[in-house]
């Protein structure tokens, strides 16, 4: 940890000429290195003649980012040596991957994680070749990249995901460039705001380097055409001291930057001793550096007769033919020769002294800082035994808890033990209290480092409990938060959380790949839980409803998603227990926050969590000795109400019946077991639900979903699924089943229609299920409520 | 349209004490008929002392934003009776249907769109009653509020909806309400910046109301919280110049917001004047409005000795037992009689004419404007004859050419068509000319309105392409420009369009409804084009690759989402030209932006669209005799060329065999006939796709949603489906589809593997593709390229 006085302000003197020379050179052999990987496949020394050959066959890469990436990481590593900072770097234009491998080659550290790319010729070779080359290394700053925890491939989370990381890590700075493109994003501009949760006594401290580079892919950039005052209120505005850089000269612009860096970590420094030492609870002005640079800086000034240095064109190869137009070929090699590498690399190819003087040692380096390899940093959550927290099932059915609330007592527990080890967040956008977790408000408040008024209630400087109303804020803290080794989950309304799609398909592609690198230590799973679902919008209605996230993230890889959909209070801490502990997964849990009844007591929670889905004797009516008549089988905490309830009224009106109830916590327990690590052996599968009975599948989201995991199976043709059909509105519980034709009455309807045989003997049970449904379209209009046989109903016991 | 002077500065006294009280008389009756629709079932006047009994017995709805929202609807009616204004409202925080729903019965619309809930007490009564009740009205601002275009359930989008809809609407006026709560979030975050694409020549004006009410649901809100000069440096960073109106004493607050409104209106016509008239090209710093009032003013002060009003309490329902707590009834009523109901309506319960003293008439009022209806305004969008931008296919896979950049040079025609109109936009993040559409900077240039420097390209005032690297703007934008009757198409990333998966939910859950709605005119489709897609990420690798989005929108009311895989050029013409010309939906087209083979010719791509699937004979080896031994299906335009390469390969090597090969362009008519409009009877189905033999299927995307689509068909045992399974990186398009066993190759195997028989008698021919697999591992790790077998191949002749 760094300690107090490393960053002290004013020990850092600026660079001398000789120092200014070194971070040149450091700073053009990178960018040597960065051309090279885009460009050669041989000659990387240029020891010889450029010829068409030593060019790759296909030119993919982005240049434009990449000298001004080349620049940060140069200069942080001098500020990081000269100071001992302990610091990483979140590289948002992560799209300029040459620059952050060509950092951590020069550096060692990608050396230390692939020693087949030599710190020397062959190594510096090898390392171009393997550049966006097939069997190589992705283009953009991916998981593979040592010291990132940041894909930069979808823009707009690099500043959320700094401030995760910099959360309960006092000792950290996290410096984080934004890309002028990036900053045109939803999710970057809303995380701008996250300096009002940043603790300057608890948490580290966040750099944000905003990379004004002018261009995206075709356009200017909008920041980089606004007038200097205008950007200037803006980033006051985010509550920020902006420290201009500008240029194009490289001597001027170093000195510039040195400074710029060294009046950044010195206010950074005295915003933290004011708040730790003297206790100051003004919300600092934290600096930001605006970094003004051409895109494509140093590269090809013009091509074929038009500007590229400077401008949109320089984003990705600025010379594109090299290997058929002689010009192009010998323009870059002029270009590569520019940064003189026989001055910066010995006859071995090995970077001269001067090229490395800025480097730190060991784990300061910005590629070997442990934090961005969190697993190494992570401490088992202490969860208490859940015994304590369990509720009491007697009878089953007949006392009602609300489930979440039954959990928000156990992470009040996690949240006390980790007082002091303060590696545990809850993250959601502003209703933590609304999904009835609020009991956490006993062990911590919520992060507030904004205003403050007398009626306010458990705000709290330092609290753990994050809420923004921004599902992209929310979910880029907890990735930067679990990437660095700490645990967290996300509480969300489930329709919402849709918000963040796209940003947990990346989450979920670096956890993919990560598994596979032998060098990554597994991180603490990023961990959902939807609430507010679906089925419980009664004040909310249509927008508000939308259980489709489970077919998203079923969608991805299945090694690294999990989906659990525990049906009462019970099985939620089971799986709560469960994912908290796990690794390297998404894990999502959908659990209602409105009363539930209990059917498990806790020793049964935990088998049925356990096998991950199971039949409910005690709610059949098998007798053991023959195959079911039909199989009821449920998923989520509303249909396993609907089924029992409908299980119910069977027993009472077909008692002769043989009705089996299968209740499915683990969905993908459902999928082959060659599709999912979770998926079930067709022989269990057609133990449990049988081959050729009818199964009446009541689930909690789109019922095609059932039919996607279950078509393999042979007993697929009879399995008949209801759930959510997209008909919603403001309207009561019971009524929303029926509308989608998932109630109880409907179930039984269903199984008289299917259960070969039954559609005579039982049509006056039919008839009276389907009388009580009429009835209950005119008691809602008339009451506004549910019909009272299915508010009082419970289990017949 | 509104006239140049009727909004001319100067021409809008301040209101004096007369028009004050009858200000205040509009918003008393708004915020009583907002607090009535929460709270009461009966006893709408309170004629008689209220019981128990008059109230719901849920009580669901959002009192809290109400009173705010009511403010500026009274005072929007003053500004646009005064200055005869075009003006509409888009309601951020749109939680406070209350409020909406008051103005809109107060001005009469409501009851013009809804003759049953009269403007009397009768009306009122029912009014009340129908709010989030069973059967009535949701409680949100939704598709059934009259003079809206903005679900408000979703928070985020206001900002870009208005932008959206001033946009070519020189005459109009958007004023758009943005929750303290929503300025949180990204999307909102990012739309500030909208300002810099407004033209102030041809586009209308978006007045921002920042609404600083303090609270979400449970929590202080950022902006509010933040000291005045930081908030002000922020607003006027974004590029606007803030009025700020702040107070609790309503006829203080009255005066104030009526001078605010006045000078933001003066300057807007003074910059539209400006721009033209004098021809100014500056930006003009346009006015936001900062309005800050008590959350949930004028409701209960305390409840249960804890303050409410100006709280976050103040939230939903701030007194929530007034059936069973006499204490609580007290409070609701003296609550509701503070606003002297029996001033401001007469004895028969219709408003008196000081209430309604301020309204507009006519098309002017809020809930009448015809912009927020705006299929009322909708022209055909002119396209011109595919004709003249067909490719010509003389020899079927002759030739190759980007079905985008044909569709380029189709869309430049409609853009110079729609020139003078103005109702034709393309939206984009910064990829119109990546996605290879660049033709249509020959007819209009790209909406830019910041700084320019020489080198700029086809940036330009009143550009009609629309970039900002901000999807969520993007579809806000062309959301709000097509709800208000004009037409688009966003061309995205294929991957990164799950970045407005949530927004798209909102949108489709839109159209259901307003389709169900008679007075709801049908507006244009909102039309995508996904290019750049999973299948060639050469350069972008495994984050740019997610083929989800289908199941996604497949997940939505089949009623109004249509997905379209055209595999070549002229189909890809064919359908843009339908979905350009439909209406009321959500409308998919993936296609690629690489060299793909010209298959069909414009008038058979007709047929082929219009089925939406068939069989290509001139591809199978079929003799049309007996049916035939094996189907190759295809959806997209890589599996295309994929199974018409490998049904070249049998036709080489196992000449006997008869191959049918089917195309599918409209993946919905997999689907039953029952599930979607253009799901096919099972007859024909089986007709085209057999019952029984077996069916190789090339998807595009994920492969189960082939099966979630065909699980019901007789034949669906029998069908294999390849596509995309999560394996990606940075490499060759033909790598690509290998990895995911996508390729010709694999696909013969499959053949061989499924037909019966085969096995044995064409071992040699699997041997040989497996060969051909092995080879390519080896060339393309030393070559980096494709085999040159692949990259030459074309269709036999």
């Amino acid at each position: 940890m760094r300690t107090e006085q490393s960053n002290s302000p004013g020990t850092c003197a600026a660079p001398g000429e000789r120092e200014l020379a070194e971070l040149d050179a450091h700073w053009r052999a990178a960018n040597y290195l960065a051309a090279g990987q885009i460009y050669l496949m041989a000659n990387p020394l240029l020891r010889e003649p450029l010829r068409p050959e030593h060019t790759k066959p296909r030119l993919l890469g982005h240049w434009g980012t990449s000298p001004g990436l080349n620049l940060v990481y140069t200069h942080l590593n001098r500020v990081i040596k000269a100071r001992d900072l302990d610091a990483i770097c979140i590289w948002g234009p992560g799209h300029g991957g040459p620059a952050v491998l060509a950092g951590s080659w020069l550096d060692g550290s990608y050396t230390e994680h692939y020693p087949d790319i030599t710190c020397d010729e062959a190594g510096m070779a090898a390392l171009f070749r393997q550049f966006s080359f097939p069997g190589g290394v992705p283009s953009h700053v991916a998981p593979e990249t040592p010291g990132s925890i940041h894909e930069g491939g979808e823009l707009g989370y690099s500043l959320a995901h700094a401030y995760g990381a910099a959360l309960d890590n006092p000792g950290l700075v996290v410096a984080c460039v934004i890309g002028d493109g990036e900053a045109e994003t939803g999710p970057l501009a809303a995380s701008w705001h996250a300096n009002k949760f940043l603790d300057p006594v608890h948490d580290g401290a966040v750099l944000p380097i905003l990379h004004l580079n002018g261009y995206k892919i075709a356009n200017p950039t909008v920041l980089a055409r606004l007038p200097h005052e205008e950007l200037d209120a803006l980033l006051r505005g985010y509550g920020h001291e902006p420290l201009h850089v500008a240029g194009d000269e490289p001597a001027q612009v170093h000195r510039a930057m040195a400074a710029a860096m060294d009046t950044a970590l010195d206010r950074i420094a005295d915003a933290q001793h004011a708040a730790r030492t003297d206790g100051t609870t003004e919300r600092p002005r934290w600096p930001v550096i605006v970094l003004r640079t051409p895109k494509g800086w140093t590269g090809p000034h013009e091509v074929d007769g038009v500007p590229v240095e400077g401008t949109w064109r320089a984003h990705q190869v600025p010379l594109d033919h090299v290997r058929d137009n002689p010009e192009h070929l010998a323009q870059l090699e002029a270009w590569l020769r520019s940064y003189r590498p026989d001055e910066l690399f010995d006859d071995r190819g090995r970077p001269v002294p001067d090229v490395l003087a800025c480097l730190p040692a060991g784990r300061r380096r910005l590629g070997a800082n442990p934090h961005t390899n969190g697993g190494l940093l992570t401490r088992q959550l202490p969860i208490p035994p859940l015994e304590k927290y369990a509720v009491t099932v007697d009878e089953r059915g007949a006392t009602t808890h609300e489930p979440t609330r039954v959990l928000g007592d156990l992470l009040e527990q996690v949240m006390a033990d980790t007082a002091e080890r303060r590696d545990f967040r809850l993250v959601g956008p502003d209703e933590t209290a609304s999904n009835r977790l609020q009991a956490v408000y006993r062990a911590t408040g919520k992060a507030w480092e904004a205003g403050l008024l007398p009626t306010d209630e458990h705000l709290e400087r330092g609290g753990r409990v994050m809420e923004i109303l921004s599902e992209h804020v929310c979910q880029g803290w907890l990735e930067g938060y679990t990437l660095t080794g700490r645990h967290g989950l996300f509480s969300c309304y489930e329709a919402f959380v849709h918000i963040i799609d796209s940003m947990v398909n990346q989450h979920v592609k670096w956890l993919r790949t990560t598994r596979r690198l032998p060098w990554r230590a597994p991180v603490p799973s990023l961990n959902y839980l939807l609430t507010s679902h679906v089925w419980r919008q009664d004040h909310n209605g249509f927008s508000h409803q939308d259980p489709g996230f489970v077919d998203h993230v079923l969608n991805k890889s299945p090694e690294a998603v999990r989906v659990y959909f525990p049906p009462d209070a019970n099985t939620l801490l089971v799986t709560a227990d469960h994912v908290l502990r796990s690794k390297d997964y998404v894990n999502v849990v959908i659990a209602g926050k409105q009363p539930c009844f209990d059917w498990l007591t806790l020793e049964e929670a935990r088998v049925h969590c356990a096998r991950g889905l199971g039949i409910w004797d005690w709610a059949g009516t098998e007798d053991g000795a023959r195959e079911p008549d039909v199989v009821l089988a449920c998923a989520g905490d509303v249909p396993t109400m609907e089924v029992l309830a409908a299980a119910g009224l069977l027993r009472r009106h077909l008692p002769d019946l043989a009705v089996r109830v299968v209740n499915v916590v683990d969905i993908a327990r459902l999928l082959p077991a060659e599709e999912h690590p979770h998926g079930m052996p067709d022989r269990e599968f057609d133990a449990v639900l049988t081959r050729d009975k009818p199964v009446i599948f009541a689930y909690h989201g789109y019922p095609w979903l059932i039919h996607r995991l279950t078509y393999r199976r042979a007993g697929h043709p009879d399995i008949h699924v209801r759930g959510y059909k997209e008909i919603g509105t403001t309207t009561t519980p019971f009524d929303m089943v029926l509308r989608n034709d998932l109630d109880r009455y409907r179930l039984v309807m269903d199984v008289i229609d299917r259960v070969p045989g039954l559609a005579v003997r039982a049509a006056h049970v039919r008839q009276r299920m389907a009388d009580v449904r009429t009835r209950h379209d005119a008691w809602i209009r008339a009451h506004g409520t549910d019909l009272p046989e299915v508010t009082d109903w419970t289990w017949p016991h």
